[in-house]
């Protein structure tokens, strides 16, 4: 048995890892870190929980991680998960950090998108991109995995395809998100209040949302060349799922069984990738709950533009789902384990 | 391995019986019967199954059900059921219906409250109500389930502990319960449009409904009296769940550890049940997306009276979820075989 | 032209109180308080009032609104109305508080229920209860209003007519109320989140909600008698209204259409209240958005018990367009001045 | 008093047209035609208007229509629509038609997006494109109006002064609109049940929506050139208000103020136009209820693409406010008369 703990495992993203954890016959969960709930059982935290899990959140103390678990997943607010990570990794822990902290290349680009300098660049070197249909077997023989954010996640796996195949202008590129408001956290913000949420829709941070960065990122890295792209991110009345409408300009004429044939190709294997066939799209209720992604396209004649939707569900496949996947990979299970269930339409 | 059909599987119960089904360890889903989606893939009408259902769903043939199947689900429209139960029950095989229609000890009470005679009153005598808490043993040895409607498990099994104890006026019980919109099912009505569900609630059926009926058929059993009771349903804008409140005078003075007391000894080694703490109460995400049943109540010392919330997840609990148990109880498997998971908070 | 304004006008309650004055045709709202906005336009606030109010909003200072107001609004916090409002009554202003701190009779029995002493009773002595359909008369000669809570409006509406009448047993009562989470106002508090609102319902406070004791001292003096209920408040996932389903047991039999007739006499003349046709119920979105009270009943007759329904609007009839309604009576303008425009369905 | 009509006034623009009209001033409601609720008194369709409206839906019967009404507003599906225009405009009457019949200077173009030829080619010559803001004076000597639809008002208007002053280039325009589930109207389909709308989103008929014509007509005409472009629908799951996210490459570098300068340029004097300030940007919940537009937008300087974001309410300034407001210039009244009340934010 992998013996797993979490820190910060009562916010959202951390408690889907929970959740998730205890529905796999190969991992005991042993420690829930929580600095606002320490002493208190999870349970009462999420009474969902009541009767299935009977842990006691405790506070941080790395030599008893290190001691009694063999992989920590950091759902950390930003900062948190900077400080602590290089001391469980020394340790000799394998490390899911669900955090932006280590999901870059290049720390003059995390410094550009965040505001200041990285505090570990010589563990970003280690660092693996946690995507898993795209870096793989890298993932396999690392230590340490930058789990992608959820908007990532969804536009990366919508555009990657196209990108590598070159049949589309690079620079023609838009990714439309709309997100449930799961994604904002549990933290107490106005914004995120239910009467201020329900029965509306907004767009935020144009042009300037850190997630841009980790896409033009990966999608360059296809390319062979350095791309720049629309990223606009919306937040939408529910509580789970992305989906993201994407434009490219196509280099020339193509039909959408064409690029869905490049599509079927490019994921050829992947466990949790589902592409629909022409004539059909993702919803948010397809994938909502499980780890898939959903991805359909069409393709407008008229402007020679293609439209690609994908959907996934930002706590699974855009975090705690894809973090255990990363972990399947890390400690050589099949990768899909304990995450094959379909979603709930309802 | 037990092979299973659905039959009415594209409804919204059918549908939650199948993806339970699904992932059940035991059990091979072979068959989804659809009149109105006869001959296209379950994963067409429900995308969130692709990939992981890969089941045609077929027109009724009783033969073919006979010999591709142990047990059979009955999720059909009121009527349909009790044409077609007949002819499977006869075939040998084990039926649990989720319809209104073997719910019944008495054919009179389903005649006043359906308006019409019971047409199989021979194989109602056959049948056993398959609420689990209550009926466990009967159950075992049965072969066709009249699986309880939402409300009823949900007001039961609130009620049940009180009743049997004798500590409550039996004459003063008022059951208040607030349903999500799936109990409507899917069928193409205005009120369950978004638009006339969303932001608003309602009352409906006022001492008219017919869960009614079979809540105080339970209650009266375990009373040992003619029980007649208000129940009140109420739709409320959200998909999934349950909440009951319910109202019952004391005879004497109790505290609520006191009363506390005789739900933990009445519901003692059962897998689903969930007694709260004094001074803590379910709500619905707390059991949505699961099988468990969450049970709470308050003393009012000013009035004595108690008053008792409970909650259920109307599509589990309340219909496939119990129906699954039922299933393993019929086979002997574990009762909570597939179905012990958490639901999901968020 | 009535010169208002309205203290903490950037909660939920105040912001609707601002949004009604501004459609009177006799008002002319001339200050906005608010200490968390203090210096910020009310139109950056509350962006729907971009380019139909330019006020900015100001600190409290008790001179000026004495000098430029005739009537004040507030709808503070607990605690902050009644330090200030003694203040506002002594410079001779009409006060309309949309707070506990007035509503009462008795002060033992606002001490009993807010855990605390009144601050001003003498001053308690001069408020008059303004529920306008029960207290229209002494509302018109008064200068200060306890304006009624959300609950308490939907609850004392729904069951006064029964209790005058005398034709219901008293210590039979149950109010069980559904509300939307615009009553719990604006504050920061993890229940309030979207994530934590919707897809769930919840009952909370019961036999102990403050709003019982204005339920039980109006139905009292309509009775001649003490009445002493059961309240129980839910939380339901919608923004605006207030169910309440309300139980009462019949001293003799009554057809419904005797007991409608009830209530059509007790409320002859009352603009806002709709007496529904037997075999009809309010519902919530029959309301929202405007001052009406919808009210229906149901009787059982197997058990010889009533269930009255009723809904408003916890924003307008149940905070601001009863503090409007009050208004008014005040400054003898037709009392549904600015009020009467129908709510959306939609 | 303006006589007015309202034909299909019990779809969902249809009653939000009676609603508006029952505010109006200047206007007697005389007639609701409804042939699915003919002899029903509309209080009893939308309950919402008992004691505010007590008309009874008739038939359809023009030549008592053209003896009671000076205007009728028709909200009819499309289809029934042009079959009764042609009669209700011969016999004098002012016309504002609701659905896509009357939207179009060529004949040509409404065959090509609504599959077979325009009924009433001579009619569409005397009809007028009524969006406000950019054919005010036409409307006023008109007497047919095509009233646009939800999705185009949104999208033309939030890039019309980038179009008109040739800033962008006009083959990148991109529009990925989010809209309420009131768009998709009253009928009875099964993907607008509640439980298949909430909690999910999806993208639909993507480069073939009718919209996209209407659009592309009145960009074209504003930049005097043929402009194709990118519309892609979504819905969200709430009840009213659209969101559009544009896209367009700008020609040369522009800061925000100068784009916003030339918004206000283009709308000065315009009632129901909101242009943000830079940084902000409108979200639904600030014009819903409302006639009012929302216009941010923010430059991606990386990209020299400009992102402009607008908002309506798709009942009122996408459909029934808008064409009261047609009526208003029709009939010589001042442009937003009973239009120009702040929306709901909660």
């Amino acid at each position: 048995m992998i013996r797993a703990g979490v820190l910060g495992g009562t916010g959202y993203a951390g408690i889907e890892v929970v959740r998730l954890l205890l529905n796999h016959p190969e991992v005991e969960l042993c420690r829930i870190v929580s600095q606002s709930y320490a002493g208190k059982k999870i349970a009462e935290v999420y009474p969902n929980l009541m009767g299935v899990c009977d842990l006691t959140c405790s506070a941080l103390d790395v030599d008893d991680i290190a001691k009694s678990c063999d992989v920590v997943f950091t759902a950390l607010p930003h900062g948190a998960s900077k400080e602590v990570i290089p001391l469980l990794y020394e340790k000799g822990l394998k490390v899911i950090d669900l955090s932006g902290d280590f999901r870059y290349n290049d720390p003059e680009v995390y410094a550009a998108w965040y505001g200041e300098p990285h505090s570990s660049p010589e563990l970003l070197k280690e660092s693996v991109y946690g995507l898993c249909e795209l870096h793989r077997e890298e993932i396999k023989g690392a230590r340490l995995i930058g789990n992608p954010g959820c908007y990532t996640t969804c536009s990366i796996t919508a555009l990657a395809p196209l990108v590598k195949a070159g049949v589309v202008d690079n620079r023609s590129l838009i990714i439309d998100a709309k997100s449930g408001v799961t994604g904002a956290g549990r933290g107490l913000n106005l914004p995120n209040l239910f009467c201020e949420c329900t029965e509306t829709m907004k767009a935020y941070k144009i042009a300037t949302h850190r997630h841009t960065s980790e896409i033009e990122q990966e999608l360059s890295l296809l390319a062979g060349e350095d791309i720049i792209l629309s990223f606009t991110p919306h937040l939408a009345p529910m509580k789970r799922g992305i989906l993201a409408t994407c434009y490219a300009n196509l280099k020339k004429s193509y039909t959408e069984e064409e690029l869905l044939s490049l599509y079927r190709e490019f994921y050829e294997g992947d466990p949790f990738i589902r592409i629909y066939e022409a004539g059909t799209l993702p919803e948010v209720k397809h994938i909502a709950g499980s780890n898939y992604i959903g991805i359909g396209l069409v393709v407008d004649q008229r402007l020679n533009r293609v439209v690609v939707v994908s959907c996934i569900d930002n706590l699974v496949k855009g975090a705690a789902g894809q973090a255990v996947q990363n972990m399947n990979l890390l400690f050589g299970l099949p990768e899909g384990m304990a995450l094959e269930a379909a979603g709930m339409y309802l």
